[in-house]
């Protein structure tokens, strides 16, 4: 069972998806407005019992899919988690002894099937293949052991670059990082029920097709629970919030010439027991 | 007139600061559950007229101050603002073409009153004084010229840091600025309405009495008007949003030996026309 977020003539829902469409829950749970809330409540469950034998509420090719979990409290993204990655950077450096970390805006996210928008200011918008976790159960100072049963989902990203506004100040990738609708989440949240879903699953990005990002979560530097780990020493990880796990080598700015994406790109980004997140590129 | 957000017995209010403590107002307006409610819909006027001829509800004493917006969607940081902040840093770099930004979780605060927590993880907590702007008028792509008039309220931050956190990384500061109650925001918002509150104003921190930062807003390398036209580029700002705008020259890790904050200091942040913002520091 999977669930979703997503619009109706300007009405957001959640509900399970089903062949054919997705079937609407949030009207029978007014006490959860969002999937935040039914994840804070360990509600996935019965949600997926009151989907049991319903029909579809809402066909395909008839709503907006958006963002699985439309307010977290927040969203931390690990940067350079991939052996080739601190490579890619040629600065002669070592792995780092511990992972990078940026916070991403809601706002910079669009769900799937909605194009990411190109801004005037920069040519060089850029894809990022990812996994994103969940938290379903909060914490702090969590164990690297305990870590996984923090999870109440997973989902997909596309951690959506401005290439050149990564470096534009002296420190931080903030503003390369939080375009409004630069990146993308989705399209569904999967329950999180066993470490396989994890541990050493594939992951992978397509441009129109072609294979950019081709990799395994089991190669991560950082894998999944020392960063929930390592997150929680300092800050009291919440319900709904949102861990954006890294991406493989392969993004268009380590080829040369650089290829950054265009209006009409397809990005697929996929990984193994998710499913597809599909976006295109619009101008703005 | 100023307003706050404070808790008695484990509920929240906001209020007007009168002297000898608050009037209550948000009992009267349920329509709008914080402050943030309160600016998104332009009522700090409003609750100033509701405020007039009434008595104090909560004496002083009797409730703890809280960050003044409770649940801002953003709270986005200025790096390096003041001149001798950059030569702190004995790169020898100049002064750099845009801003560094980092984002601050809401409870990487506290509010005035309360003691800044220094973790067991590190004792290199270290204190920076500035000045926050809260966002009224939201938008994209705001012009300089155009810039102050989005401003509803200013307040006082204590930007706490754990030193070498900030450094735990190949890139970003997130983790040394976002610990669990290193910060502090508050006492109070005061109303924006005259440029002249923000132009060039004196900005001091002090602790245990003894003067640390001192300086003026109009030597900000990238004054307040600039920090929104550029971050109002790359998301749209939201009312209620947080712009913690640069701390100058004098922070602990800068003495020879650096001078970290210990239990029992008192920190004080001063700016003119806002107030003064205190925090002691206590062991977690």
């Amino acid at each position: 069972m999977k669930f979703a977020t997503y619009t109706v003539d300007g009405q957001q829902f959640y509900g399970a998806v089903a062949d054919g469409g997705v079937i609407a829950l949030s009207p029978d749970c007014p006490e959860w407005p969002t999937l935040r809330n039914v994840i804070a409540a360990d509600g996935l469950y019965k949600l997926a019992q009151m989907a049991q034998g319903r029909d579809v509420t809402h066909a395909d090719g008839t709503f907006r899919w958006d963002i699985p979990v439309p307010d977290p409290e927040k969203i931390i993204c690990v940067g350079v988690n991939f052996p080739d990655r601190n490579a890619e950077y040629k600065d002669g450096q070592d792995a780092p002894p511990n992972m990078s970390l940026f916070p991403r805006f809601a706002r910079s996210f669009v769900g799937h099937g909605t194009p990411l928008t190109r801004p005037p200011e920069t040519p060089q918008l850029d894809y990022e293949g990812e996994i994103a976790v969940i938290i379903g159960k909060g914490g702090r100072r969590i164990t690297s052991e305990d870590a996984l049963s923090h999870i109440a989902a997973l989902t997909l990203c596309n951690e959506g670059t401005l290439r050149d506004w990564v470096r534009h100040a002296k420190f931080n990738v903030t503003q390369g990082k939080n375009w409004d609708g630069s990146g993308a989440m989705g399209p569904w949240l999967v329950p999180f029920t066993s470490h396989d879903q994890i541990t050493d699953v594939a992951l992978q990005t397509r441009v129109n097709g072609d294979l950019r990002q081709d990799d395994r979560t089991g190669r991560m530097l950082f894998p999944v629970a020392r960063q929930i780990a390592y997150i929680s020493t300092f800050t009291t990880l919440m319900p709904g919030d949102i861990i954006v796990s890294g991406t493989p080598t392969g993004a268009g700015a380590r080829f040369d010439p650089p290829r950054f994406l265009v209006p009409g790109d397809q990005i697929e980004v996929f990984a193994e027991g998710i499913g597809t997140l599909t976006n295109g590129v619009v101008d703005e």
